[in-house]
C-alpha cells in the first residue's frame, strides 16, 4: 500500500475586473468575476515543494486583466476560450485548463428618456456564467445562469405522492412555485455546430426565452416535470447543446392559516419561507452525445 | 444613583409575505419583509418579567399578514401607516409604533412577446424601502431605496485634495465613481402638502430619476459633491420632501497597472476592489423643515 | 426656504489589518476590522467639490496600518484613542474623528500538547467591538460585542402576555431561549474612573462573564427582563460604565409537533426558524449619567 | 437522436434542528443542519408528473426531525447512516440516499467558574461536516470540517516558480501563510476496518490535530506541499481512512508599504485581502482504494 497524489488542481479565484470601452462618448462596460484553474502533473510542487512548474496565481490574475484589454470581453465565452488556450498552449506544463465567468448585468441609465452615454446601473439578481475548458479531450463550454428566480402564482399542483407514517403534507390543486434557478448548458467540440458556430450572446437570450415559456406555460404536476419539460424544449431548440442541466430550490410559499381570525385567505398571502428548502436537480441530456470529459469538473469542485 | 431603564422597544423583524391578487386571470404580486416596533412603557415587562402590557411579537406577525389581506399593499407606504395606526388606536399601550419595509422588485415574463399573466422574475438589486412611524409627535414617511447600484465610467475627478504625510494617493481628473447607494428621504405630517396628498409610486420613481440625472450629468469633483447636487435637485423639484440622507460606498475601481507588459491601460481594465472602502455620509435638508421626531429612529438602530 | 447641507462626515470603511508581533520566537498576532470617519465643515467639498480640507480616506486607510505598526494595538480601544486623537490634533479641519473596531479572535493552535510559537486559528462566531470618538464633547469609548450567540434550554417561560383578536401564541412555562447578542457598553471622559484608569481587556472579559452568569441563571420571564438584569448586574459591577445597550434577536425555537408520529417530544426536538424573529432592544442607564454626546452617532449610521 | 433524463435527484435541503438531551438537569444539545436527497428511477415523475412513486421532501424533513427523537444524534455519522438506511431499506423506490450534515459547534457557558447544566454558547466558525451515502456499491461516510480557518505567521515560503511575461510576483523567503480549510475524509464500508468500527468523535479530533501539526511544523515550500503532508499524515495515522480531499484558498496578506513613510515594516502589519485569492484543490488517496461509488456525489453538486 502506498498513499500518491490523487486530482488536483490550483488557479486563481474570483479575479474580479471591469473593462469599459471607450472609444467613442458612448462607452460600452463589462463586470467580471474571472476564476482560473490549471491542471497538470504538479507531483514535484505537493511531493517536494518544487515550484519551478508552478504558474503564481497571481500571474494567472494579470493574465486575466492584460486579455480584457487584448481580447473580446464580449461574448464571455469567446473571452474565456482565448484565456484557456493561453494557459495550455503557452504555458508549457498545463495540459487542460477551466475558466469560469460571472458576468454582473448592467444597463444603461435613462436622462431625460434618452440613454446616456458613461452612467449604467446594475440588474440582477440573475447571474449569467460560463466554464470553459481546453484539454485534451477537447473544449467545452457551459453556458448558464444562476440566481434568476421566477415565480408563477397558479398553474401548479403538488399531490398523489406517496405517503408513508411520516407524511402529514396536505396535496394541492394550486400552490405557487418559485425556484432561484440554476440551469447549464453544454456545447463541446466534438459536437456538430459546435463552439466555433455558437452566437453566444444570441444562445443565451434563446434558451433562457424557452425555459420561461416553459415554466410559465406547463400546466405543472411537479417541479421535476417542469423542468424535464424546460430541459427538452431547449435541446429540440438547439441542437449544439449535448445536456442541460437544472439545480432548483423549491423557495416554498406557505399559505398563512387564518382561520382563527375569521378572514379568508384563498392563496393570497404567503409567508416565504427560507429554510428548510425542497431540492430538485435533473440532467437532460441527448442519448447520442458523446463524453462530457471534464466539462463538469468544477474550478471549486473537488470537495 | 440609581439604574433605570432607557430607551427600548421590541417587535418583530422581517416577516417576509408575498401578497397575490387574483380577483381576474391577470394576478398581481406583492413581495415585502416586514418589520414591526412598539413602543411605550415597557418598564413592568423589562423590571418585573410582567407581561401583561405585551402583545406578543407573533401577534405583530399575525397582524402583518392580516393586514396585507385587508388592506392594500400598494403602495407600500400607506400599508405601513395603516399598521402602524392599528398598532397605535387599538392596543392601548402601544404610544408609537414604528414599521420597516423592504419591497423586492418583481417584473412579469415574457412569452412570446406578450407579458404572462401569473408568472413573474425578480428584479434588482435595488430594494425599495420605507420606515413608517406613527406617534404623539406626528406620522413620519421616510420612503427609500437600496443596494441600489450606479456607476459612471467618465465624468467623474478626484484632486487637489489635502495632502500630509501619510497621502499617497495619486489626484486623477478622470475615473470610474461607483456607488452602492442608500438614499432615504422624509415626508411628515406637519410639512404642507404632505402624508395624505402624496402618490407614493410617483414620488418613488420621480426621486429616483432625479438622482440618476445628477450623478449621470455632473463632472464629479467628488462623491461629496455629487451627493449634494442629488440631494439638492431632489428637494427643488419636491415640496414636500424635508430631507434627503445619502450613504454612499465608493466603490473602488482601481486602474491595473500594465506597465511590465507592453500594454496601455488608459482607464480600460479596472479592479473592482471590496475593502476597504470609502464612506461617504450626508443629509440635504430645508432650513425650516419641523423637527424630524423619531423619524429617524431606526427598527434596529439602539445599538 | 433654503436648502442646506445637515449631518454629513466621510471615512475609509473595513480596512482589515493584521498585526504580527515578532520580537521573539512566540508571535502574537491581532487581526482587526478598522473603519475611520471624520467630523468638521466639509461644506465646500460638499457645494463646491473644493477638497482642499479634505484628507482622502485613502490616507485615513494608510494611518491605519502605520498606526499598527507605531502604537499598540492591544487592547484596541487605546489604538482606536489614539488614532482617533491624531486625526483631530493634527489634521487641521477635523473636529471629531470616530474609529469603529472589529476584532477577529484567534488561538494558538496545539501541537503535541504544547502551544505553538507561530500557528494559530480563528475562534467565534463572537467579535469584540470598540466605537470610539474623540471631539470637543469629550471622549468616549463603546466597548462591545456581536455575533455572541447563547442559548438556554430550560429555565425560561412566556406567558399571562397581552391577548387581542390577532393572537394565536400559546403560553409557555418552558421554552428554549436562544440569541445572537450585540451589547455595548460606553465609558466617557467625564466619568469618575473613566477612560484614562480602565483596563480594557479586564473589562471585556468581566462584562462578559457577568452577562452570562445572568442570562444563564436568571429564571427568565421573558427576553425584556433578562436583558434588565444582564445590565444592572453590569453597570454595579463596573462603575465607569455609564450605560449599556443591547440588541436581542429571538431566535425562535419551535418544538416539533409530533403528534401524528405517536413520538414524544417533550422539549427535545427543535425547529431553529431562521426569519421571522422578535428583536428585543433596550438601554440600561444610570440615572446621573453625563449626556452621551456624540458616542453613539455611528459610522454609517446616518441612515 | 433522443432526448433523456439523465442524472438526477431530489430532497429536502436544510432542515435546521435542534436536539436537546434532558433525561437529567445536565443538559446536551446537537445542532444540526440536515439535508437528504433521494436517488431511484424518477422517470414518471419527470417525463409524466406522476408521483406515486414520490415520497415528498416535506416528509424527509418530519423523518428528518423524528429521528433525532428516536435514535441518537451523536456521532453524526450514525444518525446520518441511520436515516439513510432507513430511506433506502422502508422506501421501497429509494436505491440510494445521500445524507449531509453540518454540525454547529456549542460550549457549556461557564458560570462561577463551573460549567452550567443549560446554558451554552456557540463555537466557530468551524463546522463539522458529514455526507452519508447508502446504497448498493457500499455505505461511504464523508467526515470532514469547513471554515477551519488556519494562519502561520512565519514558517512559509514561495519562490523559485515559473516566471512568464505576465509575472510580476516577488518571490519570498518568508510570508504569512493562511487559508479557510475544508478538508474532507472517506470510510468506506470495503474498506478493512471501516464504518462499524470508527469511532467517529474521536476520528474527528485525531484528523484535525494531524492537520494542525503538519500545518505548523512543516517549513512551507508552498500550500500544495502543506496540503500533501497534511493528507499522508492523516492517512499514515488512520488505515480505515481511503483518501483525503482539500480545498484551500490562499488567503493573502499582503505586507503594506511602508516605504513612503520612513517607518519599516518586516512583516509586521498586513493587509488581509478579500478577493482574488489563491485556490488549491488535491486529492490525497491510498493507491489500493476501492471505487469511491458515489461517495463524492455531492447533495448540491450536479450543476
Amino acid at each position: 500500500m502506498a498513499i500518491v497524489l490523487g486530482s488536483n488542481q490550483y488557479g486563481k479565484a474570483e479575479t474580479h475586473l471591469v473593462r469599459v470601452v471607450r472609444d467613442s462618448p458612448r462607452h460600452e462596460i463589462t463586470d467580471l468575476n474571472v476564476s482560473s484553474a490549471l491542471r497538470g502533473d504538479w507531483s514535484a510542487a505537493h511531493l517536494d515543494g518544487d515550484q519551478s512548474q508552478i504558474l503564481p496565481t497571481d500571474t494567472q490574475k494579470n493574465t486575466a486583466y492584460v486579455w480584457a484589454k487584448t481580447h473580446p470581453v464580449d461574448p464571455i465565452e469567446e473571452y474565456g476560450l482565448s484565456l484557456a488556450r493561453h494557459f495550455v498552449d503557452d504555458v508549457a506544463p498545463v495540459v487542460s485548463a477551466r475558466i469560469e465567468i460571472e458576468k454582473f448585468g448592467w444597463v444603461r441609465a435613462t436622462v431625460d428618456g434618452a440613454e446616456h452615454d458613461h452612467t449604467f446601473t446594475r440588474t440582477g439578481p440573475e447571474i449569467r456564467t460560463a466554464a470553459i475548458t481546453v484539454g485534451p479531450d477537447g473544449d467545452h463550454v457551459i453556458q448558464g445562469l444562476k440566481d434568476f428566480v421566477i415565480l408563477k402564482s397558479t398553474g401548479s399542483a403538488f399531490k398523489d405522492f406517496m405517503v408513508d407514517e411520516y407524511t402529514t403534507l396536505a396535496p394541492t390543486d394550486d400552490r405557487v412555485m418559485a425556484t432561484s434557478l440554476v440551469a447549464r448548458w453544454r456545447v463541446s467540440s466534438d459536437q456538430a455546430g459546435g463552439l466555433a458556430a455558437t452566437d453566444w450572446n444570441a444562445m443565451y437570450d434563446g434558451v433562457k426565452s424557452v425555459m420561461i415559456k416553459q415554466f410559465a406555460t406547463l400546466q405543472s404536476l411537479a417541479l421535476q416535470q417542469t423542468l424535464w419539460h424546460m430541459g427538452r424544449a431547449v435541446l429540440e431548440a438547439y441542437p449544439q447543446i449535448a445536456e442541460i442541466r437544472f439545480s432548483a430550490p423549491n423557495k416554498h410559499h406557505f399559505v398563512v392559516d387564518f382561520s382563527s381570525f375569521g378572514v379568508d385567505n384563498d392563496n393570497e398571502v404567503f409567508h416565504a419561507d427560507d429554510r428548510p428548502y425542497g431540492l430538485i436537480q435533473a440532467d437532460v441530456v441527448r442519448d447520442d452525445a458523446l463524453s462530457a470529459g471534464d466539462a463538469w469538473r468544477s474550478y471549486s469542485g473537488l470537495v
